[in-house]
Order: C-alpha cells, then structure tokens, then sequence
C-alpha cells in the first residue's frame, strides 16, 4: 500500500491563521473611497398587486444618490431552473421580503432611512400558503398567465411497481414530511458590485459556484458572461443557500451603474432569514414492499413540495429527492409522482443533501418502522438490501466503491457499545438507540453537461507554487484539501503552496461547490494538473543533473534521484533554470478534468456521479416521556470517504453536518403565519446551542475509490443526511413512538406520548 | 502575399476611450479607506555622511504612523547589476536626493510636515562631480571600502584594429559627449503597497518590468519573490526609467508593514526630476578608420561614462552603448575600452535606445564628419558600408531581416525633396539637411537568461477572449498589438477581446518592457498561444458539424468550412459546447516563446536578438547664425518595422521617438552646481514645446522578418535614436560648424559661430 506524506493527515488549515485572527477578508471587509451602501425594500405582505410607488422622497434625502424600481431595471426574467425571477417585483410581490425597490446612499443610515420613505401603494391578494391548497382548482396563481400552480412535476417509473407490490408479503404506507430550515451559516449573503472603466464589471461575493453566479448575473442585467468578474473573499458558510445569485446581485449591479460608483449590499441577519434559501418542504406519501425474510422488493412514492413563490434550484432538488434513495437498496422496482408547487412563502432552494435528507428521513424512517412491526431487525434488513460495489442500481449507477454494508455495521455496533442497559432506565427517561444509513453523490452531471473542474498550477521561480481553481471554499476546507493534494503529489512542503483566491476572470472554469464535489472533482483536477508540471520539472532536473529521467522524484522541495543519493537539487534551483534560462520551460499546467460519468438520460437514468458516498449514522437518545423532549446523548457517524485526504477537516464537516442534522430534526423550523414569517431573526428562530450537542464519532471507513484523488470521495452534504432518521428510530426505540414529520419538537412529542390527551 | 484583416490597420488603442475620457486608473486612483501617504525625506547635499536622526518630533506630530530610518529596514542592498543600494541611506548619502528616511500619515500634508520636523545632522564629504576627475587617484571613494570608483568596465576587440588602423587611408580622431536628461513621462512613479492577510504583499505600481520589480521588491525586503504580487494600473510614460524599482518601493512595503495599513508613495513632480533614472552621460573618444573609396575599415573607442553614485541598469547600457553601432556596418575590426564611473550626480539608467542612443550620436556625427573633410558623400559611404540580411556583424548578430540601406536611401531622397534650395537661403538664416542612421535590437538576451516571453489566451464560454501576458503597456499600445494579433490569428472582432490588466500572479512570465521587445517577443507569444486555442477551437467544431478539419477556419467570429458555405457557427456557440458540455475542453492556452537566439558569450558575441532594426532619419534644420538657435524643420524617419501591426500606434512612436530625440539634442540637460542639481522640477529644466515640434514623415519599410509575429519587429526605442546625429550633421550641412557634444544649445552654436569672440 502507498504511504503518504500529506494525504491523511490532520492538516490545520491553510487559511486557518487569517481566520483565528480576524484578519481574513469576508464580504463585509471589502471598501473603497467612494463606496455606496444599497439597501432593498421588501415586501410587507406575502402577496399583493403593487399599484404605485412614489420614490420622490428618499430621492430627496440628502445623501440618497440613487433610487430604483423595476422600471430602472432591465426587463429580463431570470433564475436557474425556471426564468420566473423579476429583479425588482414588476406589478407583484409574492412573499414577504420579496424585492419591490432599492436605493444607494452614502451610508447605512441614509439608505435605511431613504427605504422608509419610499411610499407603495399595496393592494393586497389572496394568500397561497399551502402546496396543497395550491394545487386547488380556483386557487390564486402566483405566477399570473399561468395554468396553474405547479412549477415542475417528475414521473419516473423503473421496473413494475404494480407486479411487484401484488407480490410482496408486506405493503406499508405512510406520509412523512419535513419543513423549512435556514442555513444560519456564520456570515449573511452579500455583493459588492463595481463597473470597471473598461465598462466591464466586477462583482464581490460569497457564491459557491462563481461562474454560475457569474453567468446569472450576466443574463439578469442582459450582457455577456465574460464582461462579468466574480471575485471571492472569504465566505462564511453557504450550505447551498450561495449556489445561486439572489436579486440582490444585479441589483447592486443597476444601483452601481446608475451613480457610477461602487455599491455593496450586505443583507442584515433579519433579512437574511426572511430571504435565505431554505430547504423545499415536501409532504412524501411512501408505499414500500417487502418479503418476509425482510428483502425490499418496491418503492413508490407521491411528493408534494412547497417551492415558494420562485423556483431557483429546487426543480433539481425535487428530483433528487424524488428518486436518489431508489439507489440505497436493491429494489426491484420503484415509481415516483412528485410536484413541485408555487406558494406565496419564501422561496426554496437546495441546501446541504440537496433533497436527499428529506426522502432519507422518510425512507429511513420507514423501513424501520416498517421492520419493527413484522418483527425484523432494520439493522440486518438494511444489511440484506444495501448496495454493493460492483452493483447496477435502479437508476442506472455503476457503484465503483461502496463502504455501505460496513458503514452500517459499525455504526449499528459502535452505538451499543456504550448504551445505558434499558433495565436501568426509570420511568419518566426513556433511552433508545437507532441507525439510519444513507447514499449520496460526489459530483452530478446534468445530461450532456460538463461536471467536471478544472486547475492552473504554476511553480515560480523560487519554487513558490500557486494553484488556481475555480471552486468556491466556503470553509468546507477545500483550499487545505487542494494544497495538501498538491504537495503529496508534487513532494514539496504544504508553507511552499498557495492557493489563490477565486478570481472568474484568471481562475479556471469549475462549476462550483455543491453535490459533494469539489475534493472529488476538482481535487482530481489538481492531482492531474501537478502530475503534469512535475513532468516538466523532473525532465529538466534530469537534464541539469544528467541523470535519468526515470529516476528522477521530488521530495520535501528537492529533486532526488532514486539511483544517487548525491543528487540534490532545490525545487528553487531548477524553476530559476526553467523560468529564468533560455530552458523557457513555463512550469505551469492547466487541466480540465471531467469525470468518465454519462449522466442521465430523459428518464433520469444515468451513472451521472463520478463517485457515490454511502454512511450510517448511529445514535441515542434520551426521551422525557413527561414533556416530550428529546435529547441526541451520542452520535457515531461512520462514513466511506473513499480516501481520508484531512482527517480534521473531515472530522469537521462530521460534528458540522451532524449538529445541522439534530437542528434540523428537533429545533429547527420557519414558520408562517398566513404568509407571514413568523420566525424572524435570530431572536424568532429556535437553533440547538452547544448546551444540547452531543458527543460525536466520526469514523470513516476507506474504500480507494477508483476515480477520485487518491481514492477520495465527497463528504460534505452526506455527514448530515442519516442524522434524522437514526434519531427518530432512536426515538422509537426509546419510547415505542413514530414520529413521522420534522421538526420533532416536545410538543409534537408530548401528544405523540399523551395520545389520549389530545381528545379533550 | 497573405492579406491580413487586423494587421496594419489603424487601430485605435483597446484603452483609448478610457484614457481620454480620464476614465483610466493610474496609480494615484488606487485607493483603500484605510491608505497612508508615505513621504521620503531626501539628502539636501550630493556627500555627506549622517552623524544623526532624530525623528522624535515626527513621531509626535498627530496623524503620523510611521517614521523610518535605515535601522527598521532589512540589512540588505540590492541594485539590478551592482547590489550597492541601500533602501534608506546607512551612514552616507551619496547625492542630493538620497531617500534618508520616511514616514507615513493620514495624509499628504501631515506626511509633508512630518518630513520637514526630522532632524538630520550631516557632515558634508567633499563632492565628486565628475567621472574623470573621479577616476583620479585620491578622489574621494563614493561607496567606502572599495578600491577606486569605477563601478564596471569593459574591454571588446574584435579582429585586429591597430593593424587595420596601420593600413587605413584614413584615420580620424575625435570626441564626443552626450548628457543626462529626464525622461519626462506624462506620470511620476510610485507604489500602493499593502500586506496581505495571508502574509504576502501586493504592489500597485507602474513598472516596465513586473516580474524583474516583483524579484527585486522581495530581494530588498529579504523575502521570496512569489511572496510578493505586482499590479499595474495604467502607466503614464516610462522610457526606461521604470523598468526597474526605486528605492520607495521597498520603502513603501516597510512603512505598511509597520503601520498594518496600505501605504501609498507617489513622487512629486520635483522628486520625480530629482531621482528619476536619466541617460548615462559619456565622454566618447572615438577613432574611425576609412579607405579613400568610403571603406569604413575599423572604429575604436574609449569611454568613460557617469554612472552616479547607484549603478541601477547602467552596466547593462554601458556595453550596448560600447559596442551595438559596431554591427550597423561592416568593420574588419573594432576595440573598445569604456568605465562606468561613480560620481555624486544623480544615478543614471536605461533611457529609450539604452545606450545605442549616445554611440550613434558620436558615430553617425563622426562619419559625416570624416567624409564631409575628405569630400565623400556620407550617404553614399553608409550605403556602401551597412549591414545586409545575410551578414554575420562582428559582434555576431545573425541579420534575418535588414531594411537598413532602404531606410538611407529613403530617408535621403525625401529630405532633399521638400528642402529651400540654398540659393534661396539669405545671410542670418542657414538651412541644412543630415541624415543618419541606426541599428537596435528587438530583445536582448542576456547570456543563458530567457529573453521571451509567455502568453495564456481564454475563451470563455460566450466568446469572450481573455488576453493574459506579463509585459508591460506603458502606453506604447502592447495591449493593441496582442488584441490586433489575437483577432488576426483567431478570425474574431477585436472588441471581442480583452486584455487583461499585469498581475504577476496571474499573467505569465515575461522579462519586461525594454529593448523593443514586446511585439516582437511577447506578440510572437500571444500568436502561439491563439494558434493554440484555435486549434481546440476547430477541432471540436469540425466535430460538431461533421465536416473534415482541414476545411475549418474561423472568420470574424464564425468558424466557416471552406467546402460548405451552409456551416456557420458562432464561436459562442463553439464555447459553450467545449466548456459547458461532457467535451470539457478548456480553451485556454498557454504558450513560453523564446526566440531562437544563442545570447552573447563572455565576449559579448553572440546573436542575442530575435531580429534587428534598422532606421534613418532626414533632418533639414534652420540655423539662425547670429542667435545660434537651431530650429528642426522636417523629419523624415524611416523604419524597418519588419510588419506594421498599427499603423496608429507606429506613427505615435515615430513622432514621440523624434520629438524626444530633438528634445535630447537640443533643448533637455540636467544641470549641477557642485553636484547640487541646478536644474529642478519643471520650471527649471528646459524642454521642446509644441511651438517648435516640426512636421515628422513617418515611413515604414517592411522586411517581414521571419521571427517576429507576422513579421514584426520592434520600434519603441529606434525611432529616437538616429534624431540627434541627424541634427547634428544637418547644422554641419547648414552652417558648416560641427557639434560634437550634446546638448546643441543656442549658447554652444553661438561660440562654435563665433569662436573669435571667445577669445575675448
């Protein structure tokens, strides 16, 4: 087996330093001279016909140096999947926060005071706040011209799930479902926009997926991709809701072109919450076969998910949501009906899962449930059905690595180990354990589409080597990732490697940070890129020590040579001969890399991923039967990771993907009151706090896939999918109740426990 | 021949628009809300020694953040050829100008206080005003501890000249001299320097040479060079005397690292004339040895050159101002023996021409003198005698392209053309006509060193193309001449491309803006790279639209296929199917060029130019006999340019090189009282105005030249350097009186009129 220098170490890092000392630049840090601040102003109401709006007097506000409604602005729909985005509400707003007109002032408190007295006039409509209702005939539209509220549907069928479940021993069914969560990442989304004097402009912002966000913006404001530069500082997390622009981008973009002056707009944390992109809500009724030995035959599933007002990336969501699982186990046939629906509530979007954790709550709920009730046990039902390398599954994945029988496993025992015996529980606590499994994918090639990265190495002439990506790192730790690639590959100390920030116009082309990708794909795209100028390196170390080629490797920054211990030359040494001598060797190499993936078809079938991550999550809990609430004691998160590149980066994105899970599960919700936020801030919106984490165990489990950089795969969204369902199997276990719609509040618990009570 | 739709046109410049509508950010535009303004407190004499600083009352005056001294800077001197440089003076100062210490504050007026409350007891050293009085034994030593002050020098023979002076017809003897003068770019030099978070540091600061500024930066700070990160904004003028770092560079550096704020340096114009890098000033003794037909046989020479007290560029110029004129005819033998001289003048550099400019003032002077005395026709003798295509020089310079005896020829016809016949001509006023005519060179190896230059081309997915290189446009228009190249060679719009602004991070390698080496070098790279990318770019349309390969082309944006008139493609189209689509090609491409030269040996022989360039000039001039005053009336400069790329940017050359030539020969000195500078700022130097600019007739002559990109070779520096000594042997012509040291002021004419009076 290879030994590694680099690769599977704890690595601090490499932008670790800036961060603990404050000095990394954030969005917020950005200034010049003749900065204007932009504000927007937001939709009172979740939907209403806009009559008039009288800008005259923030115009006259001293200080205000540009007011703008829709009319300033150019009249392009845009959006991901569906162009049904306005930049400024043109007639309509359909959700409270919904952007009616801005202004760009001097300072904040100007261009706060300037939105106040901007005066609309509203007349209000009928609120669609139910997916359901929305699908009424007779409902309000809310897009008008429209048949009718749904903005997408997906249809897939594989196998005959008719057949099948007339064949089945067991047919089980139930609805589950889950909510809104904000992505409460550490830093609110912003831009600062900037035209250049060459008429080009540059925009300032935390996107995940910079040349995306890049083009959107373009298409919003009717130019060229290419006249656009985003620029990253750094992010304070995204968890999905930085994929895509919001309407605040062009809009800086408009208010700067209009004063000729550089604007930003960073939305404060109360606007922040009111137009995040929160996870889409679907109701999930499940239908699952199943044979008395426990064998899984048939999935069938009908999906009504709440979209919000505008679509941006939930299309895509809902169709992982819809069919992703199918890929978790055998099955020998499956079928979908999913509809995505317009509703006067916030908008909804992909978030950390990307529609996976929603279905694997279900799922993984279900088949537990299910299993508990003819008398298997899950843990071996899931072990008897689970996927395995070399397998073709439903949806057409080829599975070139697969850790999930051992994720399983693990998890299933290292959660016993340590479990209070039941005999010692006392009455009113109540402890249970429960696993729940997951798949995901790390990368997602969409049809024909690129799904790949690429990357620019360049070694300088005293050996100071740069890599240039085009993926966003939103703290997930993909610079350190990059470098420590880098270094293993070139041989040279990780002090010696810079990554650069993200910059559209010099940075290669990548598609961005989402899907689990980045380590997978674009750390793939490094690997191959120091493959390629270390080619150039050694062959002029061979040529100035005369030696051969063959033998010739780099180690800690030094050219060795394998067959003389005397040759000893500085990386240092032979970049000034290659850059500085009539040698003209340029020491830098651009690869694009796409994964040998074919995505899927019009039916959706396709092995579309270059890698598939797999995990279990084992936990216990402790369940007050009196009051209903719930507390996670210990998680263990085993995960195939393919390859472990930081081991503490790693054990990051498990403690991190795991608290989301738990708040997600038990805390988290964004509720609404006709339409109205009704969890506004932070002071409105219940999170978990460090008081309620519990211990966590993250043990990977390395399967060397096959086409990831030294066999890693993606571990970001996958740490937090199997969290919710373990915990509600847990519960279940604890105290024999099924909970089968998030958030798990004590509440919902009490009259799960108290049944009998809810008569009165 | 090929017919060329982007080259030779007139092409407006890429960044004209922004330059006239000021629009344009140069140096002084780059700003941050935390920036400081770093003034540098300068020696008021030309030798002193430092007996104290006290900057106490500096560091009490509010605002101020910083004051410096030698000690809070690194123990490191550096300089380009001689690292004899300090970044404050340690002990010494060596000329009036001499950076002493430095601060920065909250704004220019504090840091202008600050500077005047520094209290600096000198102790005034005896002053060295003079090269050849400093090479007397006894003269007091410039820099201590070294054994006298002769900086560099050099010894060149070829062939044997005391033979062939022996068996000359003629042997002529004879001295010339030239003088500083300024450079009098359009803006004064300075830097923004900032720390990065990450510990590394960006300068924004308009130098010819970025990557050459970026090592030396590092090197004065003790630090690597790929630490450090050069910007350019637009650069107002150069001329040589910011190809390489001021000393306020690293100054700047050092007062932002101690303030942990961005400190911004830029020179007055008083500082500016002060410290700028003008001409070495020689003394040429010159001897020329001829055969009665015009056979010029051999040429010696003995220089003795003022290098001021800091040796910067200066050995660099001396050689080619030693030995370059030797290959503009074909001598049996040449020798040469030249000192570079420290004195306490202020240091001199690299100026347009690098030295060539001084030798062809002597040697062009020199042989119409010497044919004028024995009845030759100069014109004739230089026909007879100049370099063909074809010859090896006796320095070793392989000639590819030589347009040389067209451009004599030329030159003399259309200056006789126009010209008042004599007769015509009544007592006071006298015209005359002179020709003369030059050789340089289009890059410059040095030695083994690279001498080229890289370029990375991008097309993003909309069909914008991104022009990256790391040499500098100081408004000589390099940015036009890729742009032109780029659209030539890929087929497209030339608003379709932008350049990219100098990063040293981003763009490639190249050496710098000097030597006429851009279109030449780095515009030859530029074309390879877009041979490159346009291969991609036909490969996967061929593909695309099934057609064969080698009938693919792309025009004017479209791939065309020259078989079937139906294919139209955008090339947007192309883009992105190769960048968004399963193809995954990049589209960019990165190309190192190193011309097929050898680079001179220790002896100087070598072929180390790409191509070399030829020009003369036609000078008709007035010369008023009883003021001495001599007026230009007509240029006609002829250029072998091998292939105009602009003919707009060309005739911007011609006339700025010709009206610098003038301003060299007749008007500009930079004058010294006891090595104090007498002639200061603006006001106190003397200049060519508009009022006495004479009409120039730019004329290229095209050798296509099998090197240079479409057969271009360079044209920054010729075209100033054949000015002067066409003056000169037009007022011999005119009046019959010949000036042998520059400048030809009105005073040296009168007593060279009058040599009776002076006597008197």
């Amino acid at each position: 087996m290879e030994e590694f220098k680099k690769i599977g170490l704890k690595q601090s890092f490499v932008d670790a330093k800036e961060k603990v000392t404050g000095a990394a630049k954030y969005l917020d840090d950005i200034s010049f001279p003749d900065l204007l601040i932009g504000k927007i102003l937001r939709s009172p109401y979740p939907h209403a016909r806009i009559v008039s709006i009288d800008t005259s007097a923030a115009e006259a506000l001293p200080g205000v140096k540009a007011v703008i409604t829709s009319k300033d602005c150019p009249n392009i729909k845009f959006g991901m999947e569906i162009a049904d985005v306005d930049m400024l509400a043109v007639d309509k707003v359909r959700y409270v926060g919904d952007e009616v007109a801005a202004v760009a002032a001097e300072n904040d408190e100007i261009a706060q005071e300037a939105i106040k007295l901007i005066k609309v006039e509203y007349e209000q409509l009928p609120v669609v706040d139910d997916p359901i209702k929305a699908l009424e005939s007779g409902s309000p539209l809310i897009h008008d011209g429209m048949k009718d509220n749904i903005a997408r549907e997906y249809h897939v069928a594989r196998g005959n799930v008719e057949e099948d479940f007339a064949a089945c021993d067991y047919v089980f069914e139930k609805e589950f479902s889950t909510h809104r969560v904000s992505g409460l990442y550490l830093e609110p989304f912003g831009a600062v926009a900037k035209w250049e004097t060459n008429g080009r402009l540059t925009v300032w912002t935390g996107l995940q997926s910079a040349f995306q966000g890049r083009n959107e913006i373009a298409k919003a404001l009717g130019i060229k991709p290419s006249q656009v530069t985003v620029k990253a500082p750094f992010i304070g997390g995204g968890f999905g809701a930085k994929i895509w622009i919001r309407n605040f981008h062009p809009i800086a973009a408009v208010l700067a072109k209009k004063t000729g002056r550089p604007v930003k707009i960073l939305l404060t944390r109360d606007e922040e919450q009111l137009t995040t992109r929160p996870r889409i809500a679907p109701r999930m009724k499940l239908k699952l076969g199943m044979m008395k030995d426990g064998t899984l035959v048939c999935k069938q599933a009908t999906i009504i998910a709440d979209n919000g007002p505008y679509s941006w990336a939930a299309p895509k969501v809902l169709l992982n949501l819809s069919i992703r699982t199918d890929c978790l186990y055998r099955y020998k046939s499956s079928k979908c009906d999913s509809y995505l629906v317009y509703t006067n509530l916030i908008p909804t979007s992909g978030f950390r899962g990307y529609g996976n954790s929603q279905m694997h709550f279900a799922v993984e709920s279900f088949i537990d449930e299910c299993c508990r009730k003819v008398g298997l046990d899950p843990v071996e039902v899931r072990l008897k059905n689970c996927v395995h390398k070399g397998d073709l599954t439903l949806h057409g994945w080829n599975i070139k690595s697969c850790g999930l029988s051992e994720c399983i496993k693990v998890a299933a025992e290292k959660i016993k180990e340590n479990r209070l015996p039941v005999e010692e529980q006392n009455g009113r606590i109540k402890r249970g354990i429960g696993v729940a499994c997951m798949n995901h994918v790390s990368g997602n090639r969409g049809g024909e589409k690129f799904d790949g990265s690429s990357a620019m190495i360049r070694i300088h002439e005293d050996g100071g080597i740069f890599i240039f990506s085009g993926e966003s790192d939103l703290g997930q730790g993909a610079r350190t990732v990059f470098a420590q690639i880098a270094a293993e590959k070139l041989g040279v100390p990780i002090d010696d490697i810079t990554v650069m920030p993200l910059d559209t116009d010099v940075c290669p082309f990548g598609m961005g940070t989402y899907s689990s990708r980045v380590t997978t794909v674009a750390g793939k795209a490094v690997f191959l890129a120091c493959e390629k100028v270390l080619e150039q390196v050694l062959d002029l170390a061979a040529e100035m020590c005369q030696r051969q080629r063959d033998t010739m490797y780099m180690d800690e920054g030094f050219v060795k040579c394998s067959r003389d211990p005397s040759i000893l030359m500085s990386l240092k040494e032979v970049a000034a001969k290659a850059i500085r001598t009539k040698a003209g060797v340029p020491l830098t190499a651009y690869v694009t890399y796409d994964p040998p993936t074919v995505g899927a078809d019009k039916n959706f079938y396709g092995d579309y991923s270059s890698a598939y991550t797999y995990g279990a999550h084992g936990v216990e809990v402790e369940v007050d039967t009196v009051t209903g609430r719930v507390k996670v004691l210990r998680v263990i998160a085993v995960h195939d990771v393919g390859k472990v590149i930081n081991e503490l980066g790693l054990h990051g994105q498990i403690t991190g993907g795991v608290a989301q899970g738990i708040g997600w599960c038990l805390y988290e919700n964004m509720l609404f009151k006709k339409g109205v936020p009704a969890t506004n801030g932070l002071h409105g919106y219940t999170f978990m706090t460090i008081k309620d984490m519990p211990a966590v165990e993250g043990i990977p489990i390395e399967t060397n896939d096959p086409i990831g950089p030294y066999g890693a795969k993606g571990v970001g969204e996958p740490t937090l999918i199997p969290t919710a369902p373990a915990i509600a199997n847990a519960i279940e276990d604890a105290c024999g109740v099924r909970m089968r719609d998030l958030p798990i509040t004590p509440e919902k618990m009490y009259w799960a426990l108290h049944p009998q009570e809810k008569g009165n």
